[in-house]
């Protein structure tokens, strides 16, 4: 394809990294010689059209910026067939001949039927904190959010050894354990409740019990928002049955919203950098309908329905190895 | 008072710049020729004996660690006159003259009932993030605290402009609002509830549905735990009651634990280690009964009864600011 | 007077909450129905015309950002009488009433000429990270500055424990030693050298080596750059020259331009905020050739020629706090 | 082999992950049953006899602390063949059957020697921040030096963005452009100047030419410490001749010893976790003369001999993206 003019656009939750994206896209592109603009708030402005010019300028001093100027939207309208109709008609109204499309698994099936409904050329960016997507070994934002995290639970761990208490700590993550596994061996915790694993409520009470009855101390368990028990709040609850938690202090924190912001770190911002410009090339390549990735280190294409079709394995090594350093 | 040896014991909520308090009491006493011990899990702690000789090294490396090396409990013995008679009988038995009381203001009570009932010299140091000690400007832990408290709100910030979102940033002040006052200011915030202040259901809509109606735009609104309207949960409750609140995406992050962990600032170093050397002075030069502090910059010593008789106000005007600026 | 347009700039080297005051002086401007202009690149940019006009927006965004939006730069020309005329008849022309003068010493010098003479109306903001401007307690971007060199000590600290190393730390303060001295405090620095007091070669050797032979560890001198001995360069080399310095494995660490940058602290965002409203406010009530500054806690105006007439002492108790605690 | 008593030790210069590495090599080894001796100052201590009994407690609370607790230092006698001698000696009469060494190619190369001579089965991890080392995709601390540098360009941006400056900044890398290379492109640097490419003056005086006399900007140089050219304060000499320089304001900051401190960031705890405890792995199962390393994900062993003798290539892609992307 002769390309002329592209879109770029951020979806779904936002990510830290997703603005180093936009800058390595829209820079990439106009390297080339390429038109580039920017769709405002996904696909909802996708549809009404609100588009803007991006130029070298428009992207200046963004690389260490969290969050996305180009803002991020839910679209309802955009779930239907006549809603994606509505935004290829002005995609094509605004000579939009190709897609960047930066965010998670909503956002590149998203991108998906546009691209089988209406012929749009699209590349997608993994940009989502979970780290849950097949086709690459990191995702835009995961180290960043990662960090964030760890960062609460050393915090936390200082007034956890001050009180000998128990802490059952939050971490994002609906379907997926990448985070809190990782903040479980880098933040020295006792036990970690993910998604992939069945949580054993007994087991969980003997290990804590055991620990924390022989001598005072302090211990933390870091839950996954979306372990199969609710999240921590409820583990807590399920816990306090149990008269022989009577004695422990236990305290829930959940660290929410703080894990999708922040500005990036190195690895996150050479991650973005990278993806966001091999999505141009791609592009310019022929390629369509594939989400660009690292993978051992190198780029890869991955045909985007794989990405949300396969399921990308936390490491259960690390699971072991929590309770082995602990 | 011919003082040979002195106790020093942290007590309630930890603080960051505990430790750094800590090793400057321990330092100073030590520089004098004292003897010191460290009294470990505060009231709890010194009923049980469970003291520990501390030199020069014990508080090696501590200054930037958050948390307290002696670590905090609560004691429900010590609120009873036995309690408290045990407590001086153990201090006695280990020949501990004086203590250094780091702390708040429970702290500080337990500390002077045990100085009136049974004449231990005690002076205090201001150990708490909440800021709400009269007799000194800054207490230990609230600068540190507050920047905690601020970098989250940086972070929810990043997200909310992503995505036009209203968020309810619940912040640590039982009883005050300085710590919410600060990140008010130092956030941007649209509004700021504090619990020195009635909370109007009706005129924070108006405020926020004049914000967010007018132009898509994110708006965040930080409420100290302590409001007396409840924290941020019941308050987006109250808010969504009203249907003009449906369109208008509204998150709630409550930052909890995080805020007292984590290695003291410079400025809280610089307290602690001023006011935790000064407590021993006041001690040497046969003061009793007496909270250490720093008022307009100079150190001064305050009865510890006025310590928590008097309220502590906050600057209203930043109040006023926070509405003209945002 | 009866204001209507007032210009806004920074000038000399950059601090950290620049732009917070900025955004204070701007909102609150507008907030009093005043127009307002953003004067580019200091007095260069002032004879330049190289004006720009501040709306609400133009100052969103901004408050956590290091730097200044309106730059800052030197200029030759503003030092000459003709200079000055220049400037005067551009602003005149620009229809500007009155100034926001945001930086050190340098800075309000120049806009005190300014007004002497040509009547042009000024408020100052002391906007410089060595906290030496007589007027203030504390000056916009000291607190970051200070975090930021410490958060470099402490880094430090790791090395020179892991190898017993003794580090030659050199902070900023070409007159004064306020953020030297809060670091050696923070740090736990075994000596602070500043430009206050004579710093004794001989004394300062017997202090490391009585240190450092008895026992192997790490020791760190803090230096400020503005030591009347040179800098941590040259105190390394007067070291070198004895023998006994040949077995001690000393580093030297010069933290530089990195403590001008990074988003300011909570403190500078709040005190950033308050002058920058105090400013517009005190242009409003008449005042004029005054700087704003905070003293024991309250907004105070002070005559600006004082500012830098007056010397602001450090806190030499400080000096001995670290010799004891150390 | 039955291993009943293995040594740990770190040597060379020190890594944020090397604390964490040791406590996962510790208690690995104790929940295998093995006996653990840290051996303090790395060879000059082994050779002194300088060990100590590592029990689960020793190596409580070091995992998110920067330097190490075993120490470092350098030791001229385990150069000769003599030294090593009497090291093997001392290793022997303590009990010791193996080692977990930690560091980069220099402690590598000793224990190798050790294994060769005395026959003193070892296992190395790879500590450095360096990330020079082949057969692991990244060393022991890489990841949190490359933030540490990143965050202080970030600030450097911020003054040179207000003052439309040239900043040369210098990141370690005595032979490899690893931090500088992440840093150029998470930092948006105009040019990166590493070892493995020859630097040419000329081109690089065009480049900032052409970049900084279209407009008024600021430029940002990174500069390896090892480059062939010499570090930042060289390149600035080499600039400055050029009189086409003397209107560019160009300054030089030297990041220096604050990159090998701090708290690792999570990568790095999971990393050195991982390897620690698979070096322990890797003893049992009768390896010896191998480094642990992670490739592509997996763990690998790979024969000392290889980790210096070959090379380990940069990324030549990453420094095409940042002329790109700047």
């Amino acid at each position: 394809m002769d390309l002329k003019r592209i879109g770029v656009f951020t979806s779904g939750g936002d990510s830290p990294g997703m603005n180093a994206c936009i800058r390595a896209s829209t820079r990439r592109a106009i390297a080339e010689g390429l038109e580039v603009i920017g769709i405002k708030r996904g696909y909802a402005g996708m549809i009404d059209g609100d588009y803007v010019e991006m130029d070298r300028q428009s992207v200046s001093n963004i690389l260490q910026q969290g969050g996305t100027i180009l803002k991020s939207a839910r679209s309802e309208r955009f779930r239907t067939p006549e809603g994606r109709a509505e935004a290829a008609a002005k995609l094509r109204e605004a000579g939009i001949d190709a897609l960047v499309a930066i965010g998670g698994d909503g956002t590149l099936q998203g991108a998906t039927h546009l691209a089988n409904e209406h012929g749009i050329a699209v590349v997608g960016c993994p940009g989502t904190i979970d780290n849950d997507l097949f086709g690459t070994d990191e995702t835009i934002g995961f180290d960043t959010a990662l960090n964030t995290a760890l960062d609460s639970i050393d915090k936390i761990r200082d007034t956890a050894d001050a009180h000998d208490r128990l802490f059952l700590v939050e971490v994002m993550g609906r379907d997926t354990g990448f985070i809190a596994l990782a903040c479980g061996i880098g933040g020295g915790a006792e036990l970690v409740l993910i998604p992939e694993m069945m949580t054993d409520v007994i087991s969980i009470k003997d290990r804590i019990l055991s620990l924390m009855a022989a001598q005072s101390r302090s211990s933390i368990v870091v839950v996954a928002e979306g372990d199969e028990l609710g999240g921590a709040h409820r583990i807590r609850q399920a816990l306090a049955e149990d008269p022989a938690f009577d004695r422990i202090d236990t305290r829930v924190s959940v660290l929410g919203h703080i894990q999708r912001g922040g500005s990036p770190t190195a690895r996150d911002r050479v991650l973005a950098s990278r993806l966001g410009a091999a999505a141009v090339e791609a592009l310019l390549e022929g390629h369509d309908g594939v989400m660009v990735g690292i993978v051992n280190n190198d780029l890869k294409l991955t045909p985007m329905r794989n990405v949300w079709a396969r399921k990308k394995d936390v490491d259960y090594d690390l699971l072991q190895l929590t309770a082995l350093l602990s």
